[in-house]
């Protein structure tokens, strides 16, 4: 009796693994985790392909407060927990994957795609991603930019920089709330247009050079791993008018790009870009650290 | 006319997607690169499954030198190139996209896990990692230490550092190529141990401090994403006598551990280890790089 924790990749029902869609057909039970990611195609067309009818739909509320519900019919029966994009990628899969095994729980995950991993369509090299910020949504009230220093530490590092950009999905609606109705806001997903335009607010704030709004490159990303996959390269102020079309969307902020990075970007290069690559040596090359 | 670079994942023939699987059966030519990781399966399972027997195994001069023996028949027809882990993790695979492209080939990567994903499995968070250093095969005349700097980096920031470890396949005998004979080494699969042992090495070279050998938490990580993975964390000291069986091996040297990773780190920490965790507080905490 084991808890599948499987991941189902990026795109549609095909993403998934030939051994996820084995694990899935013969679970007794079928979990979706469907609030820290999306696939392009919903429930039922994941159903028809899995030969299933029966997939419980598990948004925050209920994985976060209600998991028990998920694992403990493990103990008697084989369980599969689906997840968008790769099961070890996201904090709350960590968290249900400890209490699990708390109660003696066997836990097996079914790795798949990322966008973390496949974030290295652009050409940019994985192994020069420094630490991974998220950029929240600012609001009239709440502009926090903890996620400066840290693409500053990279960028100085010379290492490049991963934004997950903010989903919002059953957010409550406070104002119909005050009238005594539970009502959710639509769902909304950060575009990189609103990330750029962010950083460059945040910039404004830290004033700390991380990074400058009109020179360094940046890679906007759009449905990545998916058929119409949108990259394009230039810099903030550049992409911040760019149409990257539907969501999923991410963002990277270079660090010092190399000659064949460069390379493969070059069909994605907005055209007479202002971008200027940083000069060549980092703090490791200067021997700085040492 | 398409040459799809399809990711295979970390285990076994059924690792492979469900889109990734019809693209191979239905692809003219089909190429299987064989030196920058491996399966635990053959070419020969691979063919069984697919339902083919004319796999094309591509070794390291093959995909090197002869690159256009893979990608120029998808000017006439599908071909599939088949990439243990996911496509964009190694140059090599940049490097020929950027040559098929020039050349006006059709590209389309099938992204799949790979070990900079997985090894999010052991409880680390996936987005506290910086940079992924190398660990070479030191020999008696060259022990390159240039990962030293960036480890030091990593950690000074908080930050994990994956370390991928050293593969040698189809390297020459220089001995017996004296004698006029070209000849290969058997293959060599760096082992968590040994790197323990060079990391303390370096250490021992460099003297920066970048991690202590009797304190600094790490992890070492055998056939990650295969059934019987192996975890153990404890200090380089103690993970230099750990038996982790079988390749492929990599290890991660820890930055900041914050209370969940911990958590879920429990179950493999070695008995009275002697690790201390990192006090609290990186440089972004400090506003040190404000």
């Amino acid at each position: 009796m084991v808890l599948y924790i499987i991941g189902l990749g990026l795109h549609d029902e095909k993403d998934v693994t030939v051994r996820g869609l084995e694990l899935i057909k013969s679970s007794d039970k079928v979990f979706l985790e469907a609030y820290t990611s999306v696939l392009s195609v919903g429930k039922e067309r994941l159903e028809a392909f899995y030969g299933r009818d029966d997939i419980i739909v598990a948004d925050r509320d209920y994985v976060e407060c209600q998991a028990e519900n998920i694992y403990l019919p493990a103990k008697d029966g084989n369980v599969s927990f689906l997840v968008v994009g790769d099961p070890v990628c996201a904090t709350t899969h960590s968290d249900i994957m400890i209490r699990a095994r708390e109660v003696g729980v066997k836990v097996e995950v079914v790795h798949n795609a990322s966008a973390m991993g496949a974030v290295g369509c652009c050409g940019l090299q994985l192994y020069n991603f420094g630490q991974t910020v998220s950029i929240p949504y600012f609001d009239d009230n709440w502009r926090p930019t903890s996620f400066y220093p840290r693409i500053k530490y990279n960028r100085m590092g010379g290492m490049h920089t991963l934004c997950l950009l903010d989903i919002k999905v059953k957010e409550p609606d406070f104002e119909a709330m005050k009238r005594g109705k539970i009502v959710y806001l639509p769902p909304r997903f950060m575009l990189v247009n609103e990330s750029a335009e962010q950083l460059i607010e945040a910039e404004d704030i830290r004033k700390g050079g991380a990074y400058i709004p009109n020179k360094t490159l940046c890679v906007g990303l759009a449905r990545l791993g998916q058929p119409d996959q949108c990259i394009i390269a230039g810099t903030l102020e550049e992409l911040k008018e760019a149409d990257f079309g539907k969501p999923l969307h991410c963002l990277v902020i270079c660090g010092e790009v190399h000659e064949m990075e460069l390379e493969a970007l070059r069909p994605y290069l907005i055209e007479n870009s202002t971008f200027e690559i940083d000069a060549e040596g980092s703090l490791f090359d200067r021997g700085e650290t040492d």
